[in-house]
């Protein structure tokens, strides 16, 4: 390209409407001349030819991505990751935003992640190493999404439950259990003070556990559960399948009694997860898998930012994520911003209720509500409650004396004191010491 | 995890009836001792709690995913990519095998891809380092899958084309033309000698260019074509759309004239493939949007090669994949073992035809035939063809003499004398120099 050729995908954003814009963040390492490696990266991802040969024209103005803002962060000895590619010359890492035209494409999600971290994207000369951070969408553009139906005062409302977190149990043994075995077991954690008992992300509907069977089973059970509670419960079926069996799949779980489901959205792909929105009639609950293989590097892939928000305007009611913690290998910052996606301002698009999980049990439960801030977040435990001591009942008892502590100010250890579920708990985490 | 319970994730190959497992293989940087993480690496993605409390019970045996072979390749300084996480001890590199229970998810796209590259496997304490290298299905698991249905021999059959590579060529300008505009340049390059003359990923169904308008003059123009130049000719229109939407997509544009159909695989989701693949009347050709945010990294994430492996599976007859060249940012290894997949027996499933392409042109086209080995494979130029300073149809005939040069094995300087049209990218490429 030369100099006029590059000059075309630079912009001021006063120059432009950005209503017809779609904002994107980006960290970049740019190998040799900058302005040439970023104007090659708006070209690559928009109009890479942006003329006919012998015609007058240019595409640009109206088609091309632009860089409406450069900083650039300082010169690297070399590329943060060793990767082989074809420009030479020095090395800077730049932090990049960029309006690309939402008119090549619509609001349609597999066109929008083509666009965004598509082909032109991740194989510009020039630019090996490259993060997606983050978009930003206008109105306009949002308005063509439902979002979610429900959101977290969907939930809040199913479920009666007001001012504390969302308690969510994945039932344990996870993998193996008959549906009648498994429904035992949700039913006790229901008994002992659990909202959600969820499957978890890898069971779906398979020969020793079908859909139609664990949610039949589950179901029955939920509602003895709540005849005995006098409280509202819910059991989350895990639905992911392949996708022209999705809707079925919704229909069979909620006619059993299902009254939220799973999907596993980046493996059915978020675009199923959008059409599934569309036609449920209970609130859907995301999980993560996949989504680490992209995001884990710090300066390459996708950050899960823009994950978390991808999975919202699809219309998830609520999010499970990675959450606090060195277990869950995502910096404390990161797992911040997706619980803040989950609940900022989002145009029309309602919040969705944010799931930081990863091993929790009694004893993490006071960490996770102060790292969060507020009560507006799920508790997802695992094995802290199937896998108590004194069995999943006690285990779901845990986890609200536990909320009681909190919400009384007194130390964990104090409050289990008489308190043999919790205690047992406290104990546990001593001898490991 | 104690001793006892370490073992029960180790397993020998010949201890296992191999019908009733994927074999998977992975590089990992354990932290700690290696056994423990592996077990842990087992756990996670399978049985993460192989008991109810208090009940005498191993749901291992079943359901356990299990090492069957480890190579520890040496001891690491540090992870070779930096990452918090909760271990703490000497890091090891190692290759890993291990055998995956498929009665856990059953053959299906969306549930493999959470068991093989979801939470369990990216979120293993000791284990922050994770590439997935590998995955060999058993023939009773494959019987589940129909693959292509036209394969590299149904595409030859469509274009009468034996022999030799198919030419694609990627109309550009990609992103703002109008319908008219773009059917006339197709024109121009089947005249010239394209075979398939294709839809760039990122334009689909949009306003300005709707896939009604666009396929119905590309299928005018291509019945033109073909009675012109008295062969058959493939208008490949791309339908990547929300997948409730593919079907529909898929209907108009074959009604209009469109005999093959692009998607691109990962924005849609490959189980949207698998789905369309089971309708669809017509060839369907994949493409590589997002796959780098997941693969690029030596050490992290996702190998292309799997990639390839579930498109193929999934239905796709041709697959675009990063060709070779530095230019793609792949190693040659790598876009080598790519071409392998779609190739190479599969059970029953029929073979892909590969397309290893970016930035080509008649002065590429000998350097990938050498670097394929055979005449199997598709070549797809963008700009090389639409950007030819003589026109798209002479950019065409540029590609077809190069490979007249190739097959009489003269050079291609020597067979530009007295053809215009592939002189003028010699010379173009000399002025470079």
């Amino acid at each position: 390209m030369n100099t006029e050729d590059i000059k075309g995908f630079f912009a001021s954003k006063e120059q432009l409407d950005m209503a017809d814009y779609l904002t994107l963040e980006y960290y970049l390492e740019c190998v040799g001349d900058i302005e040439t490696a970023l104007a090659h990266f708006c070209s690559e991802q928009s109009t890479a030819q942006w003329k006919r040969v012998d015609h007058d024209e240019d595409f640009r103005p109206k088609y091309g991505a632009k860089v409406i803002n450069l900083k650039v962060e300082g010169e690297l000895s070399e590329l943060s990751y060793p990767v082989k590619h074809s420009e030479s010359g020095p090395i800077h890492a730049c932090r990049v935003t960029i309006a690309h035209p939402h008119r090549n494409f619509g609001p349609k999600l597999p066109n929008l992640l083509t666009a965004v971290c598509g082909e032109g994207v991740f194989f510009t000369p020039g630019v090996p190493i490259v993060k997606l951070l983050d978009i930003s969408f206008p109105e306009s553009y949002l308005l063509a999404f439902d979002g979610p139906k429900f959101g977290i005062d969907g939930i809040r409302d199913l479920l009666q439950a007001y001012n504390r977190p969302i308690f969510f149990g994945v039932v344990k043994p996870n993998i193996g259990l008959s549906p009648d075995h498994f429904a035992e077991i949700a039913y006790q954690s229901w008994l002992g003070g659990l909202d959600i008992a969820k499957d978890d992300e890898m069971l779906a509907d398979v020969d020793w556990s079908t859909l139609i069977d664990r949610s039949y089973a589950l179901g029955k059970a939920r509602l003895k559960a709540e005849q005995e509670t006098g409280e509202p419960k819910v059991y989350l079926a895990n639905i992911t399948d392949e996708v022209d069996r999705l809707i079925e799949q919704h229909d069979i779980a909620v006619r059993n009694g299902a009254n939220a489901l799973l999907i596993n959205a980046l493996p059915v792909g978020l675009s199923a997860v959008r059409m599934l929105a569309k036609h449920t009639k209970v609130p859907l609950i995301g999980h993560f898998p996949f989504i680490a293989a992209f995001s884990r590097m710090e300066k390459y892939g996708i950050h899960t930012r823009v994950m978390t928000k991808l999975q919202r305007l699809a219309g998830l009611d609520s999010i499970i994520m990675p959450g606090f913690g060195c277990r869950m290998m995502t910096p404390e910052e990161e797992v911040k911003d997706n619980i803040q996606e989950c609940l900022q301002d989002f145009g029309h698009i309602k919040r969705s209720l944010p799931v930081p999980g990863g091993s929790d049990s009694a004893l993490t439960l006071e960490t996770v509500y102060n790292h969060v801030g507020s009560v507006d977040f799920g508790f997802v435990p695992g094995r802290g409650i199937f896998g108590h001591p004194m069995g999943p009942k006690a285990g779901a008892t845990s986890i609200r004396q536990a909320w009681q502590a909190i919400e009384q100010g007194i130390s964990i250890e104090t409050y289990a004191a008489g308190r043999p579920e919790l205690q047992v708990m406290v104990d546990g985490a001593r001898k490991k010491q």
